[in-house]
């Protein structure tokens, strides 16, 4: 997703320097006019404003916490981090940054790949206010539907609260399928009864129609739904909130990925019904 | 929603004869000239196409096989079942129908009060295609979404299909909306991140902003879901398909009707999580 958030970026004007491990991704980019950073340490420390976008919590603790942006970035940057993560370590990322004389704001987004590369990404914000406006411009270079949704790491839970609604929707829209399919009727025929009422979806719309053709590519990977759900489980814990429909759609999601299916984009949960 | 299909029905010119348990329900349709039946045999013998909107598939059963419809129709008579009902009640009807000379199609429906009163109801429809064609003005009268879905048990295993989506559906809407609201969010303003994109369904746009306003009204009842909701179970049971979603939607639902629920709207699962 980064490539198409950096192509955006430049697009709108801005001057990026891009990190990544491996350096043979960021190789496009370069060649459009983005300048290589060797290191986290030096992208830290020549930047106004950093963004980054990795995989795990633990991952997004590393480049923040660990001898990285924290310790490194001038005083007065800003430090966004888009990874669905942790809403407690956005927090603490944003105490760390506060006492070092940076800002810091949570910004998970939604709408894939293909959001990310034509600038239609939904970014859920999290932090100071007066910061997010301040870097609002750099935020519609990347997504058309930018909301602030509170103090640090309200950004997390709002994509939390959005993965936890994806994940009792798909389990609906697989069974739904599948009932379907086994009562020996044409699941494309049963599409065209149910997903403009009630039973509507935008997965029942987009993701079914793929199930019905074996189409498992990713979209979205299963291992990072599953990413998402053991956090929004977590953090729905800590909350002492019972989430028993995400507790079961991380448990079936984790059983494909047993099964080999980590790989697969999240409409594949159908193949356990069949 | 029986008065609303008869109206639309007598709007499109149809003549209308009308059988309730209870008369004064009935009242308004009579004076705007609906014809009063006093008792089922009647309105069997009296009428060439005999529509039926009942509560549980023991009415069906009641008012279809035991000295009702099917021994009391006319000969070539068409029987149209639109309860939300048992797939294999409706080919035991089909079939017993046909030994009597009648025919007879399933066709339940989705879009509730409101698409029964403005005439925009979701039509799915099981029986013979023939006979289908030739009641089609009928279910126009009626409907907007009017899908032919195959042999007898089709409409009702369609509707089912359309009950499981809404189940898991309605897990994840509640606990999204309830985590976003234990997180300290404002849930309103994460509608605002999360109800367009992936996460996006029916429910979440519709009923998430009636949960967040306590307004608990129906809608759609608690009592009848739980219905519709059994009966997908037992019929995904029968075709050896397990449906763990939909067998924790039900077991949620019946929480809440055990807690004085039963005649809330759907919406109310909502109150499970507060």
């Amino acid at each position: 997703m980064g490539q198409g958030m950096v192509r955006n970026l430049m697009k709108a004007g801005y001057r990026v320097n891009v990190y990544n491990r491996t350096k043979s991704k960021a190789d496009a980019l370069i060649e459009d006019g983005a300048v290589w950073m060797p290191t986290i340490q030096d992208i830290s420390k020549n930047s106004d404003v950093i963004i980054t976008i990795v995989g795990y919590p633990k991952d997004v603790e590393q480049v923040y916490l660990e001898d990285g942006i924290v310790a490194h970035a001038k005083q007065g940057s800003t430090l966004i981090d888009m990874t669905t993560s942790s809403p407690k370590l956005a927090e603490r990322i944003y105490e760390e940054a506060k006492a070092n004389g940076l800002s810091s704001l949570d910004a998970p987004v939604s709408g894939g790949d293909v959001g990310a590369q034509n600038g239609k990404l939904s970014i859920m914000v999290g932090g100071d206010k007066n910061v997010f406006e301040t870097v609002r411009p750099i935020f519609e270079a990347m997504g058309q539907n930018i909301v602030y949704q509170g103090q640090a790491g309200s950004g997390q839970h709002t994509k939390l609260s959005n993965q936890i609604a994806i994940a009792g929707t798909m389990l609906g829209v697989c069974e739904a399928i599948a009932y379907a399919a086994k009562a020996g009727l044409d699941p494309d025929q049963v599409l065209k009864s149910i997903a403009a009422g009630a039973a509507g979806s935008f997965s029942l719309s987009n993701l079914a129609p793929r199930m019905l053709k074996g189409d498992f590519a990713p979209g979205f990977y299963v291992k990072h739904f599953i990413k998402d759900m053991r956090i929004a489980l977590e953090s729905a814990e800590e909350l002492g909130l019972l989430t028993p429909g995400l507790a079961l759609a991380k448990k079936r999601y984790e059983e494909l990925a047993e099964q080999g299916g980590e790989n697969f984009g999240t409409q594949a949960l159908y193949k356990l019904y069949l």
